[in-house]
């Protein structure tokens, strides 16, 4: 039996044209001489879906998209990821369903069993869980099919250190006597993910003798990307073929080779890892974004530091050079250093660059407060009036000629609140917002080393300035300003934030790793307070096992300590 | 036996706070006579906590407060509401209990069956639910106590639309002997909430032949504001007693006069219904946002206009007049009437004022982008500068005096993008973002005459200019501009919102009520293309079914379009 893994790229509700996407993939499966293929996880509405999924007429669109999908499936069986409106009188409205379509039947459908709803998943929002078992079995040339949507391959409990759910799914389709294991998936992209996932999934392949076959989404939706990575597990738990990362993809597989463990027979590009898949994960991220929100140009101000170089270079890859505007927005008290690192990564970078310097505005702004702010002493609201001109500036840009404003904070920076709200926090999209500060450092060396193997002509070297790797790091909005007047050492607030924020560690927990309570305390302290700018910032990309965002939902008004050892 | 309803305004996360708050309820009660004491749901950690939950040590410092509650309990039986770490090896990683505690012992432990995931509501992200039935009842002077918690009480078939959960937890407990039903909630407030409670308890009590007693958590959270409105129901669904609406109180009852339907015993201020109760939820959520996150003094943008008087008026009534800065900021297009009903409606309320003219700054923005703009139209980019400029000055008084800045744009604005983000969209807490324009105009007269029934010394008249109420609403960001010449009147734009928004009908079935389906498509549209300036707006205060922000999840990157039809 051939089987043809439909990696695809939809756009969130545009389930007409996912619709007419499915059925070219079907397609070409056919033409390839596949018998079955088999779509991503919603694939008619793309995932994630959240509040649309609230409007019947939604709903009622995506059962008319299957039918559509079923017409188009002459002599081949397809595997199709839609939401189905829940008909009993009983329990929540939907189930997170896949059909079983062929010569314009829908033969079965099947439901989602286990329903994530923790980090960024919402599913028990909306969804119904199926029965699992014997209902969730498809017939198939002879073969027993067992299906399972994403999370249903995520609860085993000699792989994972606790078990969320009361049913293993997975092992009740092997004990209704399925042979072959298929999953279909909607898997955003964390650093490390794509490893545990296969050791995992291998695990099970292995544990329950049936070859998987696991078909991913891919692409950027919102703060979540997909990385694709689809893949085919022989019954030793051995991957034999896998898709392409960070790309639509359609694999084609014999099942008789993944059952007879013939071995690996689709070897393609490895997957990336470590810094090389969050560099893919931001570019294919940002394309994306832009894509599907219809922009075709971004605009950015580059400081001559090392985010805003970071940034430039993503969007430089991601939109063509010719898409991207920099904008240099220099103050009185921007260093020369700054301003000529600026103009160097642009030209570097080949983007446009244009030099707005902000001092009348400023001199304005003081002017006209002056009434107000005689016999105060300056501080961070003269600071923070600087970022907020530039704000207003890149803003005025952004809609005068409809270019996408990118963010360019960093995680260590968003996390302690290190940035103007309404000011360095302006943007549609936070490009680098999950990624920490020393993950900064690595990928400006990674897209530098790139472009040199790459053979960027003439230049020996890649395009972020080495001054603005090596510099002390600093905000420019005061004299002799850096960020480690205000911040503990990188290297420290990294580690410190890993063990808060991704972790969930306590203050005493991380002393005892051998910080200085006192900066663990300040630390925390700080990403406590700072959860009001978090609340207004834009969408960030998530690249960590925890970002901010839509997957820590931290109350405001809030007075939790947590150096608090008793009542 | 005699009750006591403790309705406590909690911090969230204030453990320590919380928990000396009960113990001294627990006082209060006992000094009354009391020999049961309950408070709300999660009154321990207060609710919503949200993803504070996650953090371990919390968890600890909870179950250590519940100890030192039960300390505190000599001779008087209290429910206390708090977070149960979940110790066996599968499942969600908590419980949403209730632990009945006296003389220092814990008797009992029950955990809530039924767990909202919709809307506001986020608890299967945290919580495993109890078992249910005889599980959780509990014994007390020869009487059997059946104990719920919050949406426990919401699963009625007989009065409610659709069942979300295939368990009646009321049912069960009546079933298992409950001859008292005890439910502690944190159930907040929306327009016409309270008399539908009143109606869906009503009917259970009667149904289920027990009395009941309702004890709920007042206070705003966030955007939640909670109307308290505890109430004791005798077994023929009459209520016999109840607590202040949108303040703490305790009630003490005595169940005999419930079980034999004594009557009214307590019968205090009727609760508010309608605009008064919208009126006082919004003062509540504003005076707790401020007291909780430590701000005494706040600061707004006073446009002259209706929005920003409102907003004023109710800032005045929070805070106190002596506390509220209002600051107009006139453009060259503002007019004449607009600053003077700005300085008439500060008078009026006897608040701080100022006026802050943009010009300066305005006209220097504009020369520093004239080379990037020359030979461009001027548009929405230039209007923009002006919101921003004004966002800046205002956060600059906030960064500098302390201020917490207040949003006034209402929902029918914030549902089109009919503001400027960075602009007037700035702000730690959006008063009125749901509150539709039209019943802004309700708010307006309500305290108004709210001023004069109060006998306002001197004036004969209330706070807001009738000008600011009768005249066209305008932006004042072109010449001659109104919010008309954009958006449809607002008594069709307010109705179209509320069925797309609020009721999630299809631009067909709105059409179909007799709105020209033109209209209905723009608004729509607007609404759906509005979604990633929403994604960047404070916190705003909830008042109707469905509010912006955390009850209503969009995708931003997303191209549903309501008026397909097929695919």
């Amino acid at each position: 039996m051939r089987i043809a893994l439909a990696q695809l790229n939809p756009i969130v509700g545009d389930i007409r044209g996912n619709t007419a996407r499915i059925i070219q993939a079907i397609k070409e499966a056919k033409a390839l001489g596949a018998q079955v293929v088999a779509t991503p996880e919603l694939a008619v509405i793309g995932y994630p879906p959240r509040d649309l999924l609230l409007q019947p007429a939604a709903i009622d669109l995506c059962a008319q998209a299957v039918d559509a999908i079923a017409a188009a499936t002459q002599g081949i069986t397809t595997l199709v990821g839609y939401p189905e409106r829940n008909l009993t009188s009983v329990g929540r409205p939907l189930h997170n369903a896949v059909a079983v379509v062929r010569d314009g039947q829908i033969v079965s459908k099947h439901y989602k069993s286990l329903l994530p709803t923790y980090d960024v998943f919402d599913e028990t929002r909306y969804f119904e869980p199926g029965s699992g078992g014997a209902a969730e079995l498809t017939f198939l040339d002879g073969k027993v099919l067992g299906l399972s949507i994403c999370e249903d391959l995520w609860n085993d409990e000699q792989m994972l250190p606790r078990q969320l759910y009361h049913v293993n799914p997975i092992e009740q389709l092997s004990e209704a006597g399925a042979q072959i294991l298929i999953n279909i998936s909607a898997s955003p992209f964390v650093l490390g993910k794509n490893e545990f996932r296969r050791k995992l999934f291998g695990h099970q392949a292995k544990r329950y003798g049936m070859p998987i076959v696991y078909v991913n989404q891919v692409g950027g939706n919102d703060e979540l990307v997909f990385d694709g990575n689809s893949a085919v597990f022989d019954q030793q738990g051995r991957v034999i073929a896998w898709a392409k990362d960070f790309a639509e993809d359609l694999l084609v597989v014999d099942l008789e080779d993944a059952e007879s463990g013939a071995g690996s027979q689709t070897c393609r590009l490895e997957p990336r890892e470590g810094v090389a898949s969050i560099h893919a994960a931001l570019v294919l991220g940002l394309r994306d974004y832009m894509r599907k929100c219809g922009f075709k140009t971004v605009v950015l101000g580059l400081s001559g530091g090392i985010d805003s170089a970071v940034v430039g270079a993503l969007a430089a890859e991601a939109a063509g050079a010719e898409n991207v505007w920099g904008i240099a927005l220099p103050s009185r008290f921007s260093s020369d250093h700054s301003k000529s690192d600026a103009r160097q990564l642009a030209e570097n970078l080949g983007i446009h660059f244009h030099t707005i310097p902000i001092e009348t505005a400023h001199a304005a702004l003081e002017q006209t407060l002056a009434p107000l702010f005689s016999g105060t002493t300056p501080g961070l609201a003269e600071e923070n009036m600087q970022a907020r001109i530039r704000g207003n500036l890149l803003m005025a840009l952004s809609n005068k000629f409809g270019h996408l404003l990118l963010t360019t904070g960093n995680k260590s920076e968003v996390a302690t609140g290190y940035c103007t709200l309404y000011g360095d926090m302006c943007g549609g999209l936070a490009v680098i917002s999950d990624v920490p500060k020393m993950m900064v450092y690595e990928l400006a060396r990674y897209i530098n080393a790139q472009a040199k193997t790459g053979g960027r002509a003439g230049t020996g070297h890649g395009p972020i300035p080495e001054s603005s790797i090596t510099k002390p790091p600093s905000a420019e909005l005061r004299p002799n300003q850096t960020d480690q007047d205000s911040l503990p050492p990188y290297e420290i607030l990294d580690a410190i934030l890993q063990r808060y924020v991704e972790e969930e560690k306590s203050t005493a927990q991380i002393s005892a790793e051998g910080f200085a309570a006192a900066t663990v305390e300040r630390v925390v302290r700080l990403v406590d307070l700072s959860e009001y700018k978090r609340k207004q910032m834009p969408p960030g990309l998530k690249v960590t096992s925890r970002a901010f965002g839509f997957g820590r939902r931290m109350p405001i008004a809030q007075r939790y300590d947590p150096r608090t050892t008793g009542v």
